[in-house]
C-alpha cells in the first residue's frame, strides 16, 4: 500500500491549471523532449497528454509548452523557460503546505484503513 | 474568472480518499440527509455519488456515510461521527496548509492569464 499524501492542486476557474498529473507531464516532457514519450511514461494516451498541455498553454500567461525547433518534424517538444519556472514554484509551494500539514497528516492516516486494498493496483 | 485556489487531495494508493469534491459531497449530505440530494446539488448523478461514497466507507476505517436509521425507506443517509471528525480534521488540513502558501499563491497568481475564459462556465 501506498502511504496516504496530500497533494496541491490549483485551480482556476473550474479548470486545474497544474497540479499532480500536469506537473509530472511537464517533467516528463523536459526530460524526453516529447510529448507523446512523456504520455507513454504516464500510461496514457498522447490526445489525453496533448490535451493537458493545451489547457496548460491556455490557463498560464505564456506557454509552457512548445513544439522544439531545429528538430526534423518528429514531433519534439520542449518546456518553455517560463514553464520551468512554473514548475518550480508549484513543487515549492506543494512542499511547503504539505510540510506545513505533516502532523496532523500522521494523526490523519489513523483513520485510513491499514488493509485497504487499491483497485487500481 | 474564479480566482485560482490551491487544494488539498489526500491520496491512499492511487485512489483519492478524501479531497475537495468528497469533503463537499460529505457536507452536502449531512445538510440534505441524501445521497442522491446531495448529488443533485453538486449536478453529479446519484451514481456517481454513491461510488464516491463507497470509495470513502472502503479507504477509511469506519464508515463515513450511512443509511438513515428510522427512516420509511425513502433512501436517507448520514454522515456517521466518524465521517464528520475526518471531514473536520480534512477542512483543518486544508486550511491551514492553504494558509502556508498564500504568499507563494499572491506571486504565483501573476503567471496564470488574466483573461483565461473557463470553458467549462
Amino acid at each position: 500500500m501506498t502511504a496516504p499524501s496530500p497533494r496541491l492542486r490549483i485551480i482556476l476557474g473550474k479548470a486545474i491549471a497544474i497540479g499532480p498529473g500536469k506537473a509530472e507531464l511537464l517533467r516528463l516532457i523536459e526530460e524526453t523532449g516529447s510529448i507523446s514519450a512523456a504520455a507513454r511514461k504516464m500510461g496514457m494516451s498522447y490526445r489525453r497528454a496533448w490535451t493537458l498541455v493545451e489547457t496548460m498553454n491556455t490557463a498560464f500567461r505564456e506557454p509552457m509548452v512548445e513544439a522544439a525547433t531545429g528538430g526534423r518534424g518528429g514531433g519534439g517538444a520542449q518546456v518553455t523557460d517560463f514553464g520551468r519556472e512554473a514548475l518550480d514554484r508549484y513543487r515549492a509551494m506543494e512542499e511547503k503546505a504539505v510540510r506545513s500539514v505533516t502532523g496532523e497528516m500522521d494523526a490523519f492516516s489513523e483513520m485510513l484503513d491499514p488493509n485497504y486494498a487499491d483497485p487500481e493496483d
